[in-house]
């Protein structure tokens, strides 16, 4: 290896694995998209980077390259062009699995070197990131180089930090002496090898395809596996340029670049199930729909099957001691990337009686009316409203907004918003709906985007049994609750232990619902249907690995 | 909570985790039967309190109790005549499901030492365990006091330890402080509640009930779970005292005694599989067929599925400077409990041209002479014989042993042995064919009991060949490899890496291929057919339970 990349990362490496034992604030990447701390250069070689993507040829290098693919649009209004190599897994997998020997013989430290010098580089090329999520997710650009860009490597470090971890837990060599009485001892020299499960299949997601991939693909690198990268056909850049730097730097170390490689699609020749049943694929790592989760992992037997799917989120508003802050908190939780987030609050349970404020008893019409103003106040700067929600990712999504208007009353109707630099941006602002929660069916199923409802319960216990039973049997990856009442918040607590919901409290200010920090937050639990596992936990990286003894009497 | 369990076996249970990090030898349970360790009284006393035992109803305290049931012969000759509990699930799973939470908010240190208390009074009976074990598996009264006794107990701490380790490797209780430049820094209270997932399910297997059974049962009752121990209807002895000491202490402990219960049936009315598909059980155990724990698989996904299935165990003989070593060695690792073991060798790859060794060359024929030779020496004196052999714990398995003569040239024989002390014992010698290995159908599948193949191959390379092919498509715990080249030896551990299985390598002298110790061996890989899981490993507890985290802000 013409570099140590371990040596060059321990510090990082020791210290991320410390922050996930502690779970207090710590980054290595900056979050500010900062001319200070990226370069002054950075911003504008980041935008042309992007630009000069465009209408280009993508290269990726690995083999079975048997011609292009690529169909991105931005949800800003216009055409990619970029065309992605076209691969035959016939051709790539054979190879792929290969090049498997020599980077499982590399080792965890030296994988987990690798990974910290892949997930750097990658941290210096957050402007050109911005660009790209931004233009395939939809997202704003801030967020877009925070939750695409920085968290995402932050969560990308976090899975090397555990597979590091618990390939090390153990020693690779022991002596073992067992008395025998008045008898010599028994003695064995053992040796313990860490392997990995096969190749890894990263199926990405067209919304946050870094901050969702990367835990998957950097837990299953760490742990020995190759990965194919199979993107979003509609979201492909963010991790084509993912790939291009694992590649850059598994080069410079001296394997196959193809230990990491990217297979393209489209949305009319998928190739994700043919890939997924392949019997070299040993992980599977998926985050989108609930039918496709559940398809690979009631017929994927042969892998190892992460997905995170749909779910229904809640909060329970029983009281409060602090009505803006809550106001101003849920405004901006369900304007943020316009609901288009896994954590985004969909279903808000009020007592049909209303609620006890600091400013006096609220009819549950008047909290209904608190939400939908705060949203409305919120979003009435139209370029600070553009730079939260970002625009609609698919179609699709716009369409269900329209859809949804039929399932309830309407308290804040959802508006097109113009952008100041993209004349055809799909930009579409929070629909809020009042529903009775008799009508179950209503709010009972993930209408993904910005799609919230307020549901009037008959008490808050209510509330919380019906929240409870909703993450149960749909699934949901967070809560939130206001309660001025300890004795609420406990119930509360209980229910969110029962349905393994992550629970936040009296949200109202700086940090939201939606919001996960890495190597401190866990992102789902994977106890309920909305995930299978937890990104990421000791869990989600302990079964991509195994082990596997050697022995013989000691010489 | 009466006393403090934890505090009592907190030096044990850190001593614990530590072996499993540095996997030197090392055992809190002593594994000889002697009176020296356990008492004067102690034999006596076991024997004593076995027979007790006998014709008489066994109790278990737990809800739902609405018969009696119980089947049980001793492969030695004798009906036990036990009568068990028979439970009416649909009301002891309820009353589970509500003793959860309080074993549950006992957290993990506390339960940790409950399940050492319980590890550490079944210790105490390990005499009269190993008369239970003897008399439900066929195992010889040594082994079962090992096996069946301190060796399960070992594997039980070890799961124990683990599970101690994982829930407690993240602090409890975090405060997050996020800088926000010049504003003031975005702080948060955290807290991170270690959640089980739900009711566990230990099936336990016919021929080692504790060894195989502990290492679930533990993992899960440490991690939370209540436990539905469902024992396989002719071994339930050895799990009935085991319950019942959970029980007792449970009881003195202040939780719920049916926080581990039992629920027995019959042959002709199974109630295993209607257990598994109850939507409460969260973690199932099972070690037995290929078929069931397939089944399992495949139609429990609302719960975590561990099993030990059926796999082909390979010895690869290239040469060997230690012919009589090699013999000796291979005639115990047949010859103990009749094959019974899952790591029993069941196929054993010779080059047709024969093997050069210490004594010259041997031809492929001479090969499997001296094997027969051996085993037909070491089971010479009868009474040596039995106390290795113990007797045949299924019908089914003898009249294997007959059927399977048919598949090869028989080199040696198997023959009926009579037991000094017990007249109608099943006892059965291993018998040993030679097949050519062409005849691929003949030594690919699992053949449970004393049969073993020596199969003629091309060249040793042929022979790591098939081994590992066999070890992907049907599963292996165990293989043995003889050579005195160690370029052979490399070519084997590869072939180990990529099947999975552990290696035992020119085993001569006092430890062998079929046996492992805790805390430094594992058992089985988790990567093949045979497992889908390693006894014992931190994958083994990572996933029986989750992490509930619940935020607000600083006060």
């Amino acid at each position: 290896m013409s570099q140590d990349f371990y040596a060059k990362h321990q510090a990082t490496l020791d210290k991320a694995i410390e922050v996930t034992r502690t779970r207090e604030f710590w980054s290595p990447y900056p979050e500010m998209p900062s001319g200070k701390v990226y370069g002054e250069d950075a911003a504008e070689q980041g935008e042309a980077a992007f630009k000069a993507r465009l209408n280009q040829p993508f290269k990726v290098e690995m083999p079975g390259i048997v011609g292009e693919v690529g169909e991105e649009v931005s949800p800003y209004g216009f055409d990619l062009g970029i065309r992605y190599p076209k691969v035959d897994p016939d051709t790539l997998v054979p190879a792929m699995t290969e090049s498997l020997k020599a980077w499982r013989d590399a080792g965890p430290e030296q994988r987990a070197g690798v990974c910290a010098e892949i997930l750097e580089r990658l941290n210096k090329r957050s402007f050109e990131m911005a660009h790209a999520v931004m233009h395939t997710t939809g997202q704003a650009f801030m967020m877009a180089f925070q939750a695409g860009g920085t968290h995402a490597q932050d969560r990308g470090l976090e899975a090397v930090a555990y597979a590091l971890e618990a390939q090390t837990r153990t020693v690779g060599e022991a002596h073992w002496v067992k008395p025998q009485g008045k008898r010599d001892p028994l003695e064995m020299d053992k040796r313990f090898r860490v392997v990995p499960r096969g190749l890894a299949l990263m199926i990405g997601v067209s919304t946050f395809p870094t901050w969702n991939g990367y835990p998957g693909l950097f837990a299953s690198l760490a742990t020995g596996n190759p990965v194919i990268v199979k993107p979003h056909p509609h979201t492909v850049l963010p991790l084509a340029i993912t790939v291009e730097v694992c590649q850059e730097v598994l080069r410079e170390a001296g394997f196959d670049p193809w230990v990491v490689s990217m297979v393209v699609d489209t949305r009319e020749a998928p190739v994700t199930k043919e890939l997924a049943l392949r019997e070299e694929v040993g992980v599977i790592d998926f985050t989108g729909s609930s039918e496709f989760g559940e398809w690979l992992e009631r017929n994927c037997h042969h892998a190892q099957v992460y997905t995170e799917k749909a779910g229904v989120n809640a909060v329970v508003i029983d009281s409060t001691d602090n009505l803006k802050g809550m106001v101003q908190n849920l405004a901006f939780s369900l304007s943020l990337y316009s609901g288009q987030m896994c954590t985004t609050p969909q279903d808000i349970f009020v007592p049909r009686d209303g609620i006890e404020t600091d400013q006096g008893h609220l009819s549950f019409d008047e909290v209904a009316e608190a939400i939908a103003d705060g949203v409305r106040k919120f979003l009435s700067d139209n370029d600070r409203a553009t730079a939260v929600l970002g625009a609609i990712q698919a179609p699709v999504t716009a369409d269900r907004i329209d859809e949804a208007v039929k399932l309830g009353e309407v308290v804040l109707a959802s508006e097109r918003r113009e952008h100041p630099q993209f004349e055809n941006a799909r930009i579409r602002t929070p629909l809020v709906l009042k529903v009775d929660a008799a009508d179950e069916d209503k709010y009972s199923r993930e209408l993904f985007g910005p799609i919230s409802m307020v549901i009037a319960t008959d008490s808050t216990a209510d509330s919380i049994e019906r929240a409870r039973r909703l993450a149960k049997a749909k699934g949901a990856i967070t809560w939130g609750v206001y309660s001025a009442d300890e004795s609420v918040l406990d119930q509360m607590e209980e229910a969110a232990l029962d349905a393994n919901v992550a629970l936040s409290i009296n949200l109202t200010s700086g940090v939201y619902v939606n919001q996960t920090a890495a190597f401190s937050d866990y992102h789902a639990t994977g106890g309920n249907p909305a995930a299978n596992a937890c990104l990421c936990d000791a869990a989600f990286v302990a079964n991509r690995f195994r082990v596997v003894e050697m022995r013989r009497h000691a010489a």
